[in-house]
Order: C-alpha cells, then sequence, then structure tokens
C-alpha cells in the first residue's frame, strides 16, 4: 500500500480497532472522518519508516479522552488541523510528515484526516503498536523523546501548548484540559525527527490494520472463522469465549473505567471471564487467575463477524471472542514494564505473558 | 515616583495588600522576592500609564492559585522570568512593559520582580484597583482585551500556553492548570498595547500602593488611627470593630473560600459580623443585613497597626477593623457588575455601594 484511499479506510478502521484492544476509539467514526477527508482533498501517500529522511520533521496526532464521551462528541475536522497547526507554530518548523501515535479505531484514522488536510505524507507505522490508555505510554518514552511541546484543541477552538519537565507531566496536564475541553480532544505530540521515528515508532502498524481488516472480511465472505484468522496473524491464542453478563463502567478522572463479566459459551461453558480496562483491556481473569495483562493485547471480538468490540460499546447480551496477543518485544523490557504493565495500573502481579 | 527603590517595597507591599481586600498574597512574601530581585538587577523604573506609546508592548504578570498555598509554597524568581519569556516567545513580540493585573501583597511585588529580570520598566497601573480571584476579573476584559494567549508556569519548570474563545475559558483552563501544578502558578497574560494600556488599566496604582504603605507607617509613628487614615483616602468607612471568633477556610477548587466570624468590640460592643471571601472578601454582613459587597473593596485592617489582614492570615483571637471602600467605577457599570459583582459569586443581591 503506497497511498491510502477511500477504498482502504473500511479495511484499516477494522484492523485498527482490533489493535486497539477495546480502546482507540469508535471504527465507524474514524472511518467517516477519513472518508470525508479523503474525498475533500484526495488520497494520503503512506511512506514506510526506512524511507524516511534523517531530517524528516514528524508529527503524530491523536485524539485524547475517554471513549465513552468521543461516539456522542464528534471531533471536527478543523479541530485536527488545528492542533497540528498549533504546535508547528510553536515549534516554528515546517512539518514534513504525520504519524499515528497509537493504533485505534479513530486515532489510526484521525491522522489520515491530518495528512490530507495539510497535503502532507502519513508514516506507516505508530507508536505503541496498539492504544493505551495515558499519553506518556508510547515506545518513543523509551527512546527519551520528549511529548511535549505539544497542543491540545477542542472544537471550539480553545487551544493550549503544553512544556513539561518530562512525560508524566504532560500527561498531568493534558488530562486535565482533556476534561475541561469535554473529556475528548485533539492533540499532537512527541514531535520527532526521521531518524527518531525509524528507531522509536513501531512499523507497518496501518498496513497491518488494513491486513487485519481484509483478513476478518474474507473470512466472514469464506465463512472462516475470523477470530481464529487474527489470532493467527497476531501470534496470539483465543483466552475465551462467552455472552456478557455484566458491564459496569464509569467516566472518571477522564477516562472510561470499568469492568465486563463475561459467561462462558461454547468450550468454555460453565466458566466466567472478568476483564478489566480503563479506556483499554488491562487484565483478563478467569477463575480467580489472570490469564492476559497489559503490555500484551487483549481484543474482544464479536463472536460471528470478527470485528472489534470496543470497550464503551460492550452490552448485556453481546456474544464475544476474547483473543490475547503480544505486544511490540519493547514493551516488555522492564523500562516498558514500568511504563504500561500491571503495577502501573495498580494490578500487583508481573505481566501475564501470551507470546504464541 | 520615577522609579522603585528597595527603600520602597515595604510601603508598597503593605498599601497592596490594604487593596487587596485579603487576597493579592502575603505582603511579607512579596516584599521578599522584590528586595532579592531589586538587590540583584538594581531599580525598576516606573511609567505613568500616560508616557506609554500607543505601540507599547505591555505585558502583566501574576501569581494565580490559593493564597493559602502562596505562603507555603513560595514562587522561584526563576519561575517569573519563565513566564514572561514563554509568553513573549509565543507572541514573537519584544516586550517594552511590565505591569500588575492585580493589586495584592505578591501580585502588586510580582511584576517588580518580573520587570527587574527582564531590564524593563513597570507601569504605574493595574488591571482592577483592588485584587479578584478569577482571571477574566480585569477592567481590559471590559475593554475587549482578550485574556491569551497567556503563559502559566510552575517552579518545576512545566509550563504551558492559552489561546481560548474567550476569557471565560481563560480562566476555567488556567484553573485546572493552577491546581494540578500544586494549586499556585506563575502567569502572565492580557497583553496590550500601550494605547489599550491607557484606556484599560486603573492608573496610578503602585503609587497608591506606596501612599497608603506611608500613610499607615507614619500614623502608626505618630499615634494617629491607621484604619481612619486610609479610610479617609480610599473615601471608604469602617464598617465594624471586632475580634476574630471563628474562621471556616477550605482550599478547594484551587482557591482559598471560607468565613469569619467577627464579634465586636468598642463601639461594635454586642453586634456581630460574617465575611465571606474567595481569596478575597465578597461580602460583609451584619446581623443578617449585607452591608459591603463586591465589586466594592472590603478590607481587613489589624486594630492597632492598620496593616492588611489577608484572608489566609485570619486567626481566632486577632482584633480587625473591617473597611469598606469604592471600587474604580467602571466596576459599578453593568458589564461590571456581571463580571464581579455579588450574582457572579452566587448571592442574590444587587451591589451593595460604599461610595464615602
Amino acid at each position: 500500500m503506497r497511498e491510502i484511499t477511500g477504498n482502504d479506510l473500511a479495511d484499516i478502521a477494522s484492523g485498527a480497532a482490533i489493535l486497539g484492544t477495546g480502546g482507540g476509539g469508535d471504527p465507524y467514526i474514524g472511518r467517516l472522518l477519513a472518508q470525508s477527508a479523503v474525498r475533500e482533498h484526495g488520497a494520503v501517500p503512506l511512506v514506510p519508516t526506512a524511507d524516511l529522511d534523517d531530517d524528516a520533521v514528524v508529527l503524530p496526532v491523536a485524539m485524547m479522552g475517554a471513549p465513552t464521551v468521543m461516539v456522542e462528541k464528534l471531533p471536527s475536522t478543523e479541530q485536527v488541523g488545528l492542533a497540528a497547526r498549533t504546535l508547528a507554530g510553536y515549534l516554528g518548523r515546517e512539518l514534513t510528515h504525520i504519524a499515528c501515535a497509537e493504533a485505534g479505531g479513530v486515532n489510526s484514522l484521525i491522522p489520515v484526516v491530518a495528512a490530507a488536510q495539510l497535503g502532507l505524507p502519513l508514516v506507516d507505522a505508530d507508536g505503541m503498536g496498539r492504544a493505551f490508555p495515558e499519553l506518556q505510554m508510547v515506545l518513543p518514552t523509551l527512546y527519551g523523546i520528549r511529548a511535549t511541546p505539544m497542543s491540545i484543541a477542542d472544537e471550539k477552538g480553545n487551544r493550549s501548548v503544553l512544556d513539561t519537565v518530562d512525560n508524566h507531566w504532560a500527561e498531568r496536564l493534558a488530562r486535565s484540559a482533556t476534561i475541561d475541553m469535554g473529556c475528548s480532544a485533539m492533540i499532537s505530540n512527541y514531535a520527532m525527527s526521521g531518524a527518531q521515528a525509524r528507531e522509536s515508532l513501531v512499523p507497518g502498524t496501518l498496513s497491518l490494520c488494513a491486513e487485519l481488516g481484509a483478513l476478518v472480511r474474507r473470512a466472514r465472505e469464506t465463512h472462516e472463522d475470523p477470530v481464529a484468522c487474527v489470532a493467527s496473524r497476531l501470534r496470539g491464542r483465543k483466552l475465551f469465549s462467552g455472552k456478557v453478563v455484566d458491564v459496569s463502567r464509569r467516566t472518571v478522572t477522564g477516562f472510561a473505567r470499568g469492568a465486563a463479566r463475561l459467561s462462558g459459551t461454547d468450550e468454555d461453558t460453565g466458566r466466567e471471564m472478568v476483564l478489566r480496562f480503563q479506556n483499554e483491556h488491562l487484565v483478563a481473569e478467569a477463575e480467580g487467575a489472570v490469564l492476559a495483562s497489559v503490555p500484551d493485547l487483549i481484543c474482544t471480538l464479536d463472536h460471528e463477524s470478527g470485528d472489534a468490540v470496543t470497550t464503551e460499546a460492550l452490552r448485556y447480551g453481546q456474544r464475544v471472542s476474547v483473543l490475547a496477543a503480544p505486544a511490540d518485544p519493547r514493551w516488555h523490557t522492564p523500562e516498558g514494564i514500568a511504563l504500561a504493565g500491571p503495577r502501573y495500573f495498580g494490578y500487583d502481579l508481573d505481566p501475564i505473558g501470551v507470546a504464541g
């Protein structure tokens, strides 16, 4: 894939929502926003990280906030451009490329909107290989790349530039601003050089999203098991099949926090699973034991269609398959685990690996 | 007074604390900060508003936050320069003058620190003629001057630039950032031209502070009544003499909010007064009737020394005189009252005037 056209967006959104591990935003909204931008401005060139010049100026853009709010308060496309332009102005640099901070139904597509609007190519990569809830949780943090200067913009036209002493302070100040702005906002941060992008990003994420989306679509068409296809492609495994029997979810401190209880079906009949999430799924427990945890991916897919079910969309009665897959190996270093492992989120356990 | 030297600072701090109406910060802290800056950088030229060129670039600086916190978490002088430099950088303008946003024991002296550090003259004026708790509450708001772009900086080195759709949004986003930064922060906002400063600021505030401070000092030396001298100079009147018998005070939503109950002494023996405050005194009630309210000034002065007693310093057993004085007449226009009258603060009453 050398460019992203309108025809690619459905697959990218569908695959991105799988890598979003329950977070990263609703793929339907992401697709609509990108479709409108590509229709207006044309296809977006996609650039492999390997092709980036050392001195390229790469700017990731993303939505920040609670996915529960994003589905009701849609971003405006002006807001996307405003965040990127505000940061570019503060930096006093000419941007050469847009990038994705994370994979997700909205957050893989917002950068398509920004790239289309600004007439810039998009880097085929992202900062995590998945979605995580807090903004310091990107691989560039492990490479000492600063989150700030970062911009944050709302749909009313309010904007702010943060310049902080570390990435945790960036998260803290940006989260408060996001809450004030109505619990969802557009951000642009981790401005980096081409050399830094080659080193710190996860390469090929948008291509992988498109591939996963196509895989699910074709499995459906050929009556194969889409969940098995996804598990195989991600070198992961299915943890559980079940029906959602309870969801507790609160939008607090700027996040969608909660837990879903599943009652087993098929081979899991008689068993129970609990999924705990903060925007993204954090741990999957069955019979009191943790079967998978961050930093590895825990994905909820619709049992029939294989489509990802985001945490804000989990509903009583849904039949889902829970799948776990290994994260980028850099997340399993001591620094990666300190940044986004179970203990950071308050679970007193070592990460439960799921290497396939 | 054509310049501010180390010898002027005690009187300015003392007088500014009176105009601070209970808020604006502790005058002892303000004096120490300014003394250290003037000792290091020399005297600060003081410029009347009338002498400003139309195209001067005037930048007010101030502390934002809860005075209860400011007395424990002292600002660093680096922080003062950081806020001004960050905003100047964002504006891409060469500053020509520093100004005071409000009158207060800290907030009339912080601009002296900034002017000394940056080698700039200080405008003899302020944005209110008193202190108010929220940042849109300045006369420049009535002239359509925008609070933003504004900068906010903490003592750790975190900083932020806000650019909002109106001054209320500036207050909201800056208040959250201030709370995150530990409930006190340095800000710079309402950048304005010389022409705007001439029109919208209250002229002569620093000279008035120095005059009030000298008045109280001399009254003490000559055994006159300092409270009567201040009341006369401000064309106000003494409302009450009493002893503090109760103070309830909470540092919430980034403010010091509370009430003080006074039991009358001297001619007020047998009566009671309640002062309600949000950083600054908002209303003074006696026997269920409101005797004075914002936008007019309600000042608590030590019964003996005539020194202002700030709301965070009110203590059981203190003997104080409560004095009311008229605010700048522009605060009594419908727009001024909407911005900082009793109803804005949740008191269902028209302003109680105290014109002397």
